[in-house]
C-alpha cells in the first residue's frame, strides 16, 4: 500500500512511499483510509521537531485525523464492512495509570501512552490502516467528506469539556466567550459556543477571505486588532487561545476579568522569549480568581461529544473548512509553508 | 476609640489616632478588639499602592486579621456577650451578582463587593468594632491567641477548597504538593496540605531560622534552591505559590509535570518586565493539560472550612507563626520593612 511516512527528528524525510500492509491483530478491524486531515502537529513532526517511531523501526506513517470505510470487521465488534469510522489517536499503556483506567487517558499521568501517527505507533495516513474496534468510532454516513473534521472537533469538545468541569468551581454561567485564531480548533471551538448557546466571538489578523466569511455564517462577531482591544469590547467569560502564538498567549493570560477561564488549545515552539511583567499577571490571576489551563487530546467520550456536535453543525459551513483537497501523491505541498495559502484545512485524498 | 488609619493612596499617612466610636447599626455585633493581624496588603494599602477609603471619607481604619470578643448583640443573632469572633472581610453589593447571591462572594464577577479595611469599609484595626451577625464567625474559645490566624487561614482553605474542585475535571489522586514560600499563607497551605494526609514540601530561600523548624515540625520536607530543582526532585502533583515574587511564579507556571494544578496565591506588584519563553510555558500547559490559576479572598463555607483545620491542628505550632506582637501603640513598626525581622506573622494587640 502507498503511505505518507517521516523519519522523526530527521527534517526532509516526509515522503510517500509503497509500504507493506498492515497486519489485521486480534480484535481489529482492517479499514480503507478515505481521507487524512494535516494539522500542525503533523507539521511540527515533517520539520524533524517532534514524534516518534514505532520502537525497533525508523520510520513513522504520518496522520492522526482520519476517515476510513471498513473492509473487514470481527464477528461481534459492532462493526461491519462498510461502515464509516475514525480511529481515536491515543491508547494508553497496557499497564495503565489512574486516569487512563478510567478511560481519561487524554489527561494520562505517567506519559506511557502511544498516540497513532505521533508517538510510537504507525498513524492512517495510508491507503489502509488496521485499528482496534475499542478505538474506532462509528460516524453517520450522511457527514460524508466532513467527517474528516471528526478529530479536531474531538479536540475542542475536551477543550469545552474541560472548561465545564473548571466553570463548576464556582457560579459562572458564562455568556461569551472570545476564540482567538480562525483556523480549525478556532472556528470548530467557536462553533461548539454556538451550538452552546453562547455569544461568540472570533479575533484572527486576516482581515479579508475565507475566515471572516465562516465566523460570520456562523453567526459570530469577528475581530481583528490586539486581544486587550477585543476583550475590552467583549467582556469575555471564557477565552479559548487557538493561535499558539505567544505573543496572543501572553495577551490572553493577562486579562483582567474576574473569574475569567483562558483555554490554551494552541501548541507553540519554544526557544524564543520576551519581556512579560510576570507581577502584573500574577497579580490579575490571584485578585481576579482566574484560570489558565491547557487541553490536549480526546478521550472516548469527548469522541461522541465531537459526533453529536458535527452531527447538528450545519454541515454546508463544515465542508467550508474544508479549503483544500490534494491527491495523496501530492501529499508534501500540505507541509509546504513557503507557498501562502488561505487555507483552514487541507485534506489529503488517500485514494486519489 | 484608638484606631490604626491610613488615606489611601497616600504614603506616610498610616497613624495610630484617636476616633469616633463605632454606631452599632441593625443586627450589627458590638465587639471589642483583641488583636489584629498584619498582612501584606496591609503593607501595600499602608505605603499608598492599594485601597479605598469609605464612600465620603479621606481616611480608612486599617485590618482584615481581626479577634475579637463580643460586648453586645442583638437577640436571636446567635452571639452572646463574650463570644469570641472574627468578622468575615468582604461583603457583597446589596444587588448581588450571580456568585455573590449564592454566598459565593469570594467569587465576586462585578467586582461591587466592599472589604473591610481593604475597600470602601472601615476595617478591624481600632479598640473596638461593628460586624453584622451575618458576617461574623464564633471561634472556639480554647484557640486564644491563635484565633488571629483564622482569616489568612480561611485564604488557604479557599485555595484548597478550588483546587478540590478544579482537581474533579479528571482522575487526579494527588500525593505530593510543594509550596514556595514560608511566609503565614505558604505555612497555613502547607498545615492544611498535611491535615489532608499529603506528602508536603515547602520551599523558600531562608537557610536557617525559624521557617525551616516550623516546616520539619509540621512533619513537611524544607526546600532552598530553585522552583524547578524542588519540583525535580519532588514531582509535585499541586504547587501552591505563595511567595508572590515574580521569579517565583513564572518558575512555578513553567514546570512542566502532566495535569499539574498550579495555584497562585501571592500577591505581587506589577511594572517590573522579564524574559518570558511564553511558547515553551504555553507548549508544556498544552500538552501536559496543566492548569494554573489565582485565588483570592474566602466566603463562609471556608471560615467554616478554616474553623475546622484550626481545630485540628497544633496549638503550639500555630502560635510558633506568630514571631512578633506589638502593642498598638507601636503599630507602625510592624510596617517598617527596612529593618530586617525574622518573621512569620507579626500581630498588634488592640487593648495594649
Amino acid at each position: 500500500m502507498r503511505a505518507l511516512t517521516v523519519i522523526p527528528h530527521q527534517p526532509g524525510s516526509l515522503q510517500v512511499q509503497e509500504v507493506e500492509d498492515p497486519v489485521v491483530g486480534l480484535n481489529e478491524l482492517l479499514v480503507e483510509g478515505i481521507s487524512l486531515g494535516i494539522c500542525g502537529t503533523d507539521r511540527e513532526i515533517a520539520s524533524g521537531l517532534y514524534g516518534w517511531a514505532p520502537p525497533g523501526k525508523q520510520q513513522l506513517i504520518l496522520g492522526h485525523e482520519s476517515l476510513g470505510r471498513v473492509k473487514a470487521a470481527p464477528k461481534d465488534s459492532g462493526f461491519a464492512e462498510g461502515d464509516i469510522i475514525v480511529g481515536i489517536v491515543r491508547r494508553p499503556d497496557p499497564v495503565p495509570c489512574g486516569a487512563c483506567a478510567r478511560g481519561e487517558f487524554d489527561m494520562c499521568r505517567n506519559g506511557l501512552y502511544v498516540e497513532r501517527g505521533i508517538k510510537e505507533v504507525d498513524g492512517y495516513g495510508s491507503t489502509g490502516w488496521t485499528v482496534l474496534a475499542d478505538y474506532a468510532v462509528k460516524l453517520d454516513p450522511s457527514l460524508g467528506e466532513v467527517g474528516v473534521l471528526m478529530e479536531p472537533t474531538t479536540v475542542v469538545a475536551k477543550a469545552w469539556d474541560q472548561i465545564d468541569n473548571i466553570d463548576k468551581r464556582a457560579w459562572f454561567d458564562p455568556t461569551r466567550v472570545l476564540v482567538t485564531g480562525a483556523g480549525p480548533i478556532g472556528l470548530l471551538a467557536a462553533m461548539i459556543g454556538k451550538l452552546k448557546g453562547l455569544d461568540v466571538h472570533v479575533l484572527d489578523r486576516a482581515t479579508s477571505g475565507v475566515k471572516p466569511r465562516l465566523v460570520e455564517e456562523l453567526g459570530a462577531t469577528y475581530h481583528t486588532g490586539s486581544v486587550a482591544d477585543a476583550a475590552k469590547a467583549v467582556n469575555p467569560d471564557i477565552v479559548i487561545e487557538a493561535t499558539g502564538a505567544p505573543a496572543v498567549v501572553v495577551q490572553a493570560m493577562q486579562l483582567d476579568i474576574p473569574c475569567e477561564i483562558v483555554c490554551l488549545t494552541g501548541v507553540s515552539s519554544p526557544g524564543s522569549s520576551s519581556p512579560v511583567d510576570v507581577g502584573a499577571l500574577n497579580r490579575n490571576m490571584v485578585l481576579g480568581n482566574g484560570v489558565v489551563f491547557g487541553s490536549v487530546n480526546a478521550n472516548r467520550h469527548h469522541y461522541e461529544q465531537a459526533a453529536a456536535a458535527l452531527a447538528k453543525a450545519d454541515k454546508k459551513w463544515l465542508s467550508g473548512l474544508i479549503t483544500r483537497r490534494l491527491p495523496l501523491s501530492r501529499a508534501l505541498e500540505a507541509f509546504d509553508i513557503t507557498v501562502p495559502h488561505d487555507d483552514i484545512k487541507v485534506v489529503i485524498d488517500l485514494q486519489k
